[in-house]
């Protein structure tokens, strides 16, 4: 590895840190007045924006890149004002920083309480989309955290223009000086660099794949947010409205399959398969959802010739389809299916369909995930849906946070004490 | 490493696995039941857990221990009625679990809140005070976590009585088996595998000296709650009353000298230091503190020749003493003190000692740290005295939990939505 670039981000991350301080009791309206700058700015000069990432998609042109990541990486007008758009929704939710909490007068007369601080450093490994160069800077500024980019080479003229933009309507604004950084050397060995420098940067957010964030989780040496794979089940107690449950199996299966919270598996009691099932089955396969059946539920469905059925084999429970694709198990008892859910889960979105109040009390009690539904649809778990404003990731993990992850969750917290002269007895 | 152990150890990871989820949602009561009888069965047990204590406290004296040890590893009724009463305390704190919080109406009728649960299995690796096996599986049980205990060979007899009460206590209470697993094999390479096991334990909590602490930290797959080095500063302001100073400076220093919130570093304004630091180095000599001073402070002090003082090095700042040194630089302005903080403090605790309002606001404001102090002792950092309880330990973390951490940062939460056969649009 080459030693300058390695001093060349060191200093990158020092300069982060050193305006890191100063961001941390940033007023509100400095922070909200740069982030509509970025809006106005990322408007104003979408020549030279649109520019770079021209020439971003020609190389990717040349070098045969899919017609699906060329699209992921292409911006124009219409997209451009997407992201400002998006930008100046952040300036309007409330600022978590600052805020006080549990203050408390002890009996010796110390003052005592918590005040939420940022982060410090953020460091954001992402992939192809350019939009996420200002998505997450925009994030990380409104919750008072300096950040560190460092996007894909296939986007790095996009990127260079977006940060010069951003830079500049941050330094209008008089954010202190150096708050966003910019790799601009895609050389792989200098992400490994940046996941050892845990003195500078405080937090990496890896966004993309699924092997960019498990390689980062692996090598970074301080903590990391991991967007959760998402291994989502859907029980039908025995009590189950059918209606309710093909109408929320089929959204969450159907609504948009490519992401975390998608369905992956439907358990349904065996008192309710012989209802459900069938009525199931047909719905999705208007969807053209191909089902990956347990015997049970292939001896109840198999009569209908016009499915898409496949056996199942081990490996589709626990599995994260992405796909119309999705695993069905008959269970003989609501206890069954806890435990398929605890076996084969991931700690992400799962979901009870009932009219019963003490099986939806267990499922809710009983079950291990960042969120747990009765009677809705697994698809609800997102930061907007929430209510949090913009969403940086869906954590599932258990320390920090769970779920859902908005500004407050980029941000810690300090004790303060005010005193009067007081010694420890 | 011997394969059979391992296959032990992941066995017993495995039952704690299992008894956190009957735990994570067991009723107060009965955790509370458990705790009460762990404190009965210690002192009418008492002759089998002092006989096995005798055990080590031979095997220490043959070996060579020092007296320091030895004391801190030999139990009697007294210090049992002690680690009793100390449980029938956690019995008695309110359990954090099932806590709701957030819970909100969305505006489409979805029902959205948080509940507090469980962090699920933790994993504490100790060294030589018996004590702690009572600490941590009462901290962590009332919690609703279940445990893993490791203990140093050096009392490796009383720690076996000891769960043996526990354990025998936690079941007649009612509480699910294997809620506290013991790691009966002292053998080092042991610890390694039990931080490979990030699929069954969720959390470490290593309790000892520094070097123990780092290398559990490098080492673990899973998170890991460093309990902190403390780099301590208390800065006199120019504005500040001298006899708190002194006071506060004395406390903070003396009162107990080999623990993290004690002082390290005292910065004085250059405009209060002619008259601050005679006082406060009189105060501190008959104290017997040697003081490591900087060249201004030298200059001040040197004129009395009964005090203990040595030129000041690089290494004095940002040094974590634990014995009865300070180190002591005048600053010639408050900028500079807030600067040598950012720099060579360790983000444990601060303080500033002034009567002027801004200098305590900006102090408040501008220092990174667990816990930020205005005119009081830095010692003062503990669990008990922030009104938490018992105390886990501190950290100077800030993802998840900062400062000192009592049940509550034991726990983490889950989303949990109500629904009515709600379908994402």
């Amino acid at each position: 590895m080459n030693k300058s670039a390695i001093a060349q981000l060191k200093a990158k991350a020092a300069a982060a840190k050193t305006a890191s301080r100063k961001l941390a009791y940033l007023s509100t309206d400095i922070k909200n007045k740069a982030l509509l700058n970025i809006a106005a700015d990322l408007l104003a000069r979408k020549d030279e924006i649109l520019a770079a990432n021209k020439k971003d998609y020609k190389a990717g042109e040349s070098s045969g890149m899919s017609t699906a990541l060329l699209d992921r990486l292409m911006l124009d007008t219409k997209r451009l004002e997407g992201i400002a758009a998006d930008t100046r929704a952040v300036a309007a939710l409330p600022d978590p920083v600052g805020e006080i909490s549990e203050m408390r007068t002890m009996p010796n007369g110390l003052q005592i309480g918590k005040k939420r601080v940022p982060i410090g450093v953020i460091g954001a490994i992402y992939e192809s989309r350019p939009n996420v160069t200002v998505d997450i800077a925009g994030l990380c500024l409104k919750s008072g955290n300096a950040v560190i980019l460092r996007g894909g080479k296939e986007t790095i003229n996009s990127n260079t223009a977006i940060v010069k933009v951003v830079q500049s309507a941050c330094e209008r604004a008089g954010m202190p000086e150096g708050c966003v950084q910019f790799v601009d050397d895609t050389d792989r060995a200098l992400v490994d660099e940046m996941l050892k420098m845990n003195n500078l940067i405080d937090l990496i957010i890896p966004r993309g794949g699924a092997g960019l964030i498990k390689s980062v989780a692996e090598k970074a040496t301080m903590p990391v947010v991991t967007g959760g794979i998402g291994v989502c089940h859907t029980y039908v107690d025995k009590s189950a409205n059918v209606d309710m449950a093909v109408n929320i199996v089929y959204n969450a299966k159907v609504q948009r399959p490519t992401v975390c919270n998608a369905l992956d598996s439907v358990l349904v009691h065996k008192e309710k398969a012989e209802e459900f099932l069938p009525k199931m089955a047909a719905a999705l396969n208007k969807a053209n959802v191909e089902l990956h059946c347990d015997k049970k539920s292939m001896a109840i469905l198999k009569k209908d010739k016009t499915l898409k059925l496949v056996p199942a084999v081990e490996e589709d429970w626990g599995k994260e389809f992405l796909a119309l694709i999705a695993a069905i198990k008959v269970v003989d008892t609501f206890d069954e299916a806890l435990e398929h859910i605890a076996k084969y889960g991931s700690g992400h979105s799962e979901a009870i369909i009932t009219n019963g109040y003490p099986s939806a009390q267990r499922f809710l009690n009983e079950v291990d995930a960042a969120c747990v539904y009765v009677n809705a649809s697994t698809r609800f778990t997102d930061g907007g849906q929430f209510g949090l404003g913009a969403e940086v990731g869906i954590s599932t993990q258990k320390m920090h946070a769970r779920g859902p992850m908005g500004l407050k969750e980029l941000t810690s917290y300090k004790w303060i004490i005010y005193g009067n002269g007081h010694v420890r007895p």
